[in-house]
C-alpha cells in the first residue's frame, strides 16, 4: 500500500508553551516519529526515490504543553456498542489528567453524543480519581453509551459553554467522523478545543493501528462458546456447533480463537471468500470423516451469498445480513437433501464478549493509551486518535484513521496458521 | 403433599447372597431408610394414623450383593441434551465397576438409547479406568447423545445379546420412561438385567430428588450471561438486559441465580403467573425511575401468555414457544407505545451452560452419585434412580420419579428471597 | 453419637407479640422441628425408649415476632479469619432487616469484638441496602475482622449505649463462645439483646451444622492449586506436588477437593492416622511406579508426627505445627536417603482460597442463612446459631455448636470416594 | 544502545536449494528485514554515519529450503522452570512440521537436555499431530523439564546416532547457551544439524525480544494472587498484604500487574533501587493514613539489601536472596518498633502462575512462534533464537540474545503508569 507521510500529519491547536508539571519522565521530543514501514528496503526505497519514508508522530508526554492545567476543564465521551475495556481507558484518561497535569474538572458526558446535546437533558458527571479508582473491574461504560450522530453546532455550543478545552472521544468510526466534524466547527469558531480519539473497534479493524483495546478481551472471551460448540457438535452424532464472532469487515477475531481453540474446523472471514457449495461440500466431507464439526464465522462473512442490503444503522454502519441463521439454514437443508440427520447447534456470543471485563494485559493496554491520549491533548493536538504501531504509541490524524478499514491478507502468516490449525481446505470454491 | 411409602419401594431382581468384595466400609443395612418428611410432626401424624411414614431406601454399598462381578457386563448411556457432570457421571460408575467390585467389561453405547439398537451401526466403547480418568475435565458426553425413543424389543435383545447385567442410563424424564419399558419387557422375559438411572435434569425438577447433578453448575455458569445483561443495560439509555435460563416447569435456575447476581431487577418463572400488563408496568416504573433494568426468565414462563402448542420433541417434551423473543417483541412494542425510546439486548445461554464441565462441587457430587448408582445394580435392584434427599443418597423407583414434577412454592423461602433481592412487587397482574 | 433433645433447645429473650410485617410467605410454626436423625429406624428406637427424637427448631419468619422494627437497632460483626461468603451474609442481613423487616439503622462494627470495645476508637459503620448492594462480589469483609475476644463487660456497655437490641456475630468457634458470653452478660443485665450467630468455618466443622458457608467455594479454588501442583509434578523427573490445605480438624476440604480433582495420588487427613514410614513407602513405590505423584494434605493432619505444641493463637485455637514444611523436609530427606533425585514443588494456596468471593450456589446459600439469622433474631432467639440440617435452616443453641467438631467417618462413603479416587492405600502404617 | 548491524546476523548451515512444499503464501524474501530502531531519526543517523542500521532477519516462510522434509528428523526439548505456552510451543512445532512441510519424525526428548543424555535412560516419544492436538490445553510440559546443562558431546552423539536433523531447545539463557554449546559442537563435526531456540523467560526478559511467550499469561494470572493480598490487607487493622511475583533482573511481570490491578499501593522492582528506611516510612505513611496497603515485589527487587550470595542453581542462576520474607520480616520488625501492631499476609503465587495453561493471546501467540521456528530451521538457519519485534517475527543469533538482558528504564511510559496507578514515591531512599 503506497502512503504518504503528509497524511499522518496531525492537526494542532497552536505552539507549546507551557512547561509540564511532569518530572523524572522521559519526555518524548516533538520530532520523534515512528516509522509505518519496519522494513528496511521499503524505507529505502522511499529515501531513494527523495521522498520521506512515512512516520507516525510518536505518543507520549512533552516537555512543552499547550493548555494550562490549572484552568483546564475537559471531557470525554463514550460512543457506540460496548467492548471489553471502556472503563479502564475512561479511568485513565481521569487519572492521568489529575495525577499528571493537575487538572480538576473532568466531565462524563452521559450516553455518547447525546450527553453533549443539551435538549437531552443528560446531566454531565463529575469524575476523579476515587469515583474512577475501581470502574476498570466492570464491563460496559459508566457514561452509557449512544449510536449515531448528533447536531455539531450543538455539541460545540456545550463545549463553548460549559468551558471545555478537551474532549476525548472513544468510539468506532463514525465516533471519530462525528469529531472530526466537531473539530472542523471548532476551528470555524476559532475556538481552542482540542478533540482526542481513542479508537474503540473491538474488530481491530482501524487502519494504522495495529492493536485496538478490547481486541484481545474479546479473543480471549469467544473461548467459551467455541468450547461450548465443540462439546454440543461432538455430543451429537453429525453434531454441528456454528458460533457467528465479530468481525464486520476484517476476520481478525475469528483467526486469532481459532488459532487459540484447535477444535475449530472452519474459519469463515470477509476477506476470504467462498461458496456456499464449496464450503457445503467441505463440511460434509469432514461430517462423514469424523462425526461432528465446528464452524467459526466472522459476521461480514459471506454477505455476497446472501444479496448485501443497503439498510445502515443509526452509528451509520451498513446493517449486515445474520450470516449465522443464514448458514444455519443452508447447512440444515442441505444436509437434509443429502439424507444426513443432523444436529446444529448456533451460538451468538456477541453480547456477552463485548460486556466482560478486560482482561489483565488488555487492561494495562488500556491503561497506557488513556495516558497518551491525555498527553497528546495537553500538547495541543487535536483531530486525531491514539494508535499503537510496531510496539510504540502514536498520535494518528483522523483523517487517516477513518480513511480505510485493515484487513487480513489471506496469504500472511495469520490466515496460513488458521488453515493449519483448522485443516480446512484454502479454497472453499 | 399426601404420599404412601409403598409408591417409593423399589424393585429388586432377587435375593443378594454374594458377599461385597468392597472392605473397611460402613456397608449400608437393607432396612437403612430416609424419611421423606424431616419434621417431626409430620412423622408422628403418620404414626398416629398407623401409617408407616414414608421414606426412601437409602442408597450405598450392601454386604451382600446380588451379581457375581466376575461375570457381570454393564452398560452405560447417555440420553438427551448435554448436561454439566455427564462425564463426571459416566467415569464414576466406571470407576467404581472396576475398583469397588472388580468388574471388567463395561460398554458406553454411543448416542444415548440408538447406541442400543442394532440398525444404527453405532460400536460400542470399551471404557475402563485409564479411558475416563480425565473426561470430567470436559464438557458433553463423550459416548454422545440422542434424543428420543427406540424399539424397546431391540434394546433388550442387544442387552441380551451382549449379554449385559446391568445397563446405566443417564437422562431425563424420557430417558427414565424408556428404562422403565427396558425393565418390564426385560421381566418379561425374565432376564436378569437391572435397570438403574441417574437422573438428569438441569432444571432440578425431578421428584424426590432434592438435588440433580449439573443444576449447581448451571447456576454458577448463568452468571456471565446475568453480567453481561446488566453491562449492556447500563450501558444504554433506558436499557434492557433479557436473559432466558432454562426451567421448563420449574424455575429453580433462575431463582438460585438472582439470588447469586444482585443486578436481577425482575425473575419470571413458571411457578408465579404474572400478566404482560402487570410486568411491562413494573417495568416501565423501574425505567423511568433507575434508567434500566435486568429480566431473567425460565423458559417454562408465561406460557400461558403465548398460547401453547401441542407440539412435542423428539423426547416428547412439549415444544414451549419462546419466552425471551416473546418478551423481546412485547417489551420493545410497549415501550415504544408509551414513547419510550429503548435498547433491549437478549442472551440466551442455554447452549453455553449446559456444555460446560461441573463445577468442582458438583463433580464431586456426581462422583458420589455414580458410586451409588453402581452400588445399587450389584446390589440387584431395577427400575430405580439413585436420588438426593436430605443430605444422604437413596434409591427412588422410575414411578415415583417421573410421577410428577418438582416446582418452587412461591410463599416458601427461595422466592421470598428472590424478591427481596430483586424489589419485583410479589404479584404482577 | 448418642445426644439429647434437650441440648438443642434455644433460648428465647421472651415471648413474641408483634405481628410481623411480611406478608405472602409461609410462616414457620413454632412447633415445626427438623429431625436430627434422618433414618427411620433410629427415630423409632428413641419413640421405644420413651424419648422425643432429637430435632432442632426450623428456622424461617414467624407469624409473631419479639421486636418492634420501627425501634430496633442492630449490629453486625464478623470476626477471625477471612472466609469466602463473609460480605454475602452481611449483604443478606441487611437487605432482610431492611426490606422483610423495615429496620432502618444497622451498625457494622469494624475488626471484631474490637469495634465493639471503644478504647479501640473504631468507628461504627452505618449499613444500609444501598451501601452492602455489590459486596458479594468482593471477597474478604467489608468490616474488617480481628481475632481474639475482648472484655465482655465493655462490649456489653457498647450495645447497651448504642441501644442495640440485635448483635449478629459471624465468627468460628471462639467467636461464638464470645458472643456466649455475652448474653449471659446481657442476661445478668435484664437487657433485651439477641445474640445471633452465623458459623464460620470454612473447614466444614462445626457440629450440628452440615454445611457451612464459604466451604463449597473453597472447595472449588483448591482446584487452581492441585491443577498447579500437577502440572509442576508431571513436568520434572520424579516430580511431587504437595498442596497444603485448609482442615484443623476435619479433612472436609481435602477429601471434597481430592474427589473433585483426579490427579490427586494422595489424601492426608486429621481422620486418618499414618506414619511417615507407611506414607513414605506408599510414595516411593508411587513415584517408581508413575514417576510423580500429587499429594494433598490437611493442615491437622499427621499433627502426632510432629509433636504437638501448647502454643495458641489469639483465637485460643492451639497453633498447629506445620505438616506442609514438615512433609517437605521428610519426603526430601527420605528419598534421599533412597538415592531419587526429586523435585518437590510445596503449594500453601490458603489466602488465596479464603480471600475469593462465593461462588453463585455459595453466595445463594448465604443470602438464605443471613435472612434466617435476622428471622431468629426478630423472633427473639438468642444465643444461636443458624445451621443448615437435611436441606433445611435451623436453629443450634451455641452451647451445641461448640461442644465438638464434626469430622469425616474413614469408612463412610466421602473417605471410601477418596480412597478409591486416589488409589492410595486403606492404611499407610 | 549502540549496537551493530552484524551482531544480528545468523548463521546458516548453507544454501537452500529445495522448493518449499507450502502454496498459496507469503514467502518471505530473504533479504526481509526489520528495522531494530522504529524511529525515522535513528535510522537516518547510521545512514548518515555511513553504516547500516541494524536489523533483525525476519521470520517467516522461505521459497526454497534446505532440508529435505521427506528425509528429516527433528526433536524437542523443553528445560528449566515451568512456563505457561511450553505445550502450545511443543504443539505448534509439530503441527508445522507436519503440515506444512510434510515431515512424518518428531521425536519430543524427556526431561530437558537429560533427554539428550543416553545415560538417563530416557526413551523419546514419537510426536505427531494426533497426539498434540489438545495438549495446549493443559498447562506445564508434556515433554518434562529439567535444569542444567549436560555433556555436549554426548548430546550431539544423540543427535548423531538418531539421525536428527534439527533440535529446538524451549528454554531460558541457560538453555540457549547449552544450544549454542551443541551448535559449535555441530559444526567442529561437520554435521548438517539445525539448533532452533524458542526463548522461553517469564520475566520477559530475553534482549532484542520484545514479548516473550508466557508474559501476558503471567500478568493475567498475578491478579488472582493481587485480588487476595488487597481482600486479606482490607481485612485487617493495619493490613499488609505483600506478594512475590517472578522478575529476577527485570520487573516486568510486577508493573503490567501493577497496572492491570488499581489495588497495589506499592511495586517494587530491580531497576528502581530504594532503601529500606524509604519504603517503610512510606508504607507507615499508607497505613497511619489509610489502614491497609498492599506491596508487589518482584523476586529480584531489593537484593542488594540483603546481601547479594555468590550462589548458583543448576541452570546457572545466582541463587536470589527470598526477598518476600526478607520484606516481611523487615516490615513487621519496623512497624512493631513503632508500636503498630499489624497483620501482615505473604502471599508467593509462583508455582501457580507458571503452571497455567496460556491465555487465549498469548496461545495464538505460541502457534505462531512455534510455526515461525520451523520455518527458520527448515530455512537451514540455526543457532538462533525466533525473537519478536515491533509486530513481526524475527531470526536473532543466540549469541545477541544472551548477551545481556532487557531492562525497564524507570523515565519511561511504563514505569510511569505504575507511578500514577500505585501513588507511591518516585524515589524510596
Amino acid at each position: 500500500m503506497e502512503i504518504n507521510d503528509l497524511d499522518l500529519v496531525v492537526p494542532k491547536l497552536g505552539e507549546s508553551r507551557i512547561p509540564s508539571p511532569m518530572s523524572g519522565v522521559n519526555f518524548v521530543a516533538d520530532d520523534a516519529h515512528v516509522l509505518y514501514h519496519g522494513n528496511l528496503k521499503t524505507v529505502e526505497s522511499y529515501q531513494k526515490a527523495g521522498k520521506k519514508p512515512p512516520c507516525f508522530e510518536m505518543a507520549g508526554p512533552r516537555e512543552k504543553i499547550y493548555f494550562d492545567p490549572s484552568k483546564l476543564k475537559c471531557g470525554i465521551v463514550t460512543c457506540g456498542g460496548l467492548c471489553p475495556g471502556l472503563n479502564d481507558v475512561i479511568r485513565a484518561i481521569v487519572l492521568s489528567l489529575f495525577h499528571h497535569y493537575g487538572v480538576r474538572t473532568v466531565f462524563g458526558f452521559p450516553y455518547g453524543f447525546e450527553g453533549l446535546t443539551f435538549r437531552y437533558g443528560h446531566v454531565p458527571m463529575e469524575l476523579n480519581p476515587a469515583k474512577v479508582q475501581t470502574i476498570h473491574q466492570q464491563g460496559g461504560t459508566i457514561l452509557g453509551s449512544s449510536r449515531g450522530p448528533q447536531e455539531v453546532a450543538e455539541m460545540v455550543d456545550t463545549l463553548e459553554q460549559m468551558n471545555v478545552g478537551m474532549l476525548f472521544t472513544i468510539g468506532g468510526d463514525g465516533t471519530l467522523r462525528g469529531a472530526r466534524a466537531i473539530a472542523e466547527e471548532v476551528e470555524r469558531r476559532k475556538l481552542k478545543i482540542a478533540l482526542i480519539g481513542v479508537p474503540k473497534t473491538i474488530d481491530n479493524d482501524i487502519s494504522y493501528v495495529q492493536q485496538s483495546f478490547g481486541f484481545v478481551t474479546a479473543v480471549s472471551e469467544a473461548t467459551t462458546a467455541i468450547y461450548s460448540a465443540h462439546a454440543e457438535a461432538a455430543g451429537a452424532r453429525n453434531g454441528i456447533g456454528l458460533v457467528k464472532l465479530m468481525g464486520r469487515h476484517a476476520g481478525f477475531i475469528a483467526a486469532y480463537a481459532t488459532l487459540a481453540n484447535s477444535d475449530v474446523n472452519f474459519c469463515l472471514v470477509p476477506e476470504v471468500p467462498f461458496t456456499m457449495e464449496g464450503f457445503l461440500r467441505a463440511l460434509e466431507e469432514r461430517l462423514v470423516r469424523r462425526g461432528h464439526a465446528v464452524v467459526v464465522v466472522a459476521e461480514g462473512a459471506g454477505q455476497d451469498l446472501m444479496g448485501m442490503s443497503a439498510e445502515r444503522d443509526a452509528s451509520g454502519n451498513i446493517r449486515l445480513g445474520d450470516v449465522g441463521l443464514f448458514l444455519k439454514d443452508e447447512i440444515t437443508a442441505y444436509l437434509k437433501s443429502k439424507g444426513m440427520e443432523t444436529n446444529l447447534k448456533y451460538i451468538d456470543p456477541s453480547y456477552t464478549i463485548r460486556s466482560m471485563p478486560a482482561t489483565p494485559s488488555d487492561s494495562a493496554f488500556c491503561l497506557m493509551l488513556g495516558h497518551n491520549a491525555v498527553h497528546a491533548g495537553m500538547a495541543g493536538r487535536t483531530s486525531m486518535v491514539v494508535g499503537y504501531w510496531k510496539n510504540e504509541f502514536t498520535h494518528v490524524p483522523i483523517s487517516a484513521a477513518v480513511s480505510k478499514s485493515k484487513h487480513m491478507d489471506p496469504k500472511d502468516k495469520l490466515w496460513t496458521g488458521v488453515l493449519s490449525s483448522t485443516g480446512q481446505p484454502r479454497e472453499m470454491i
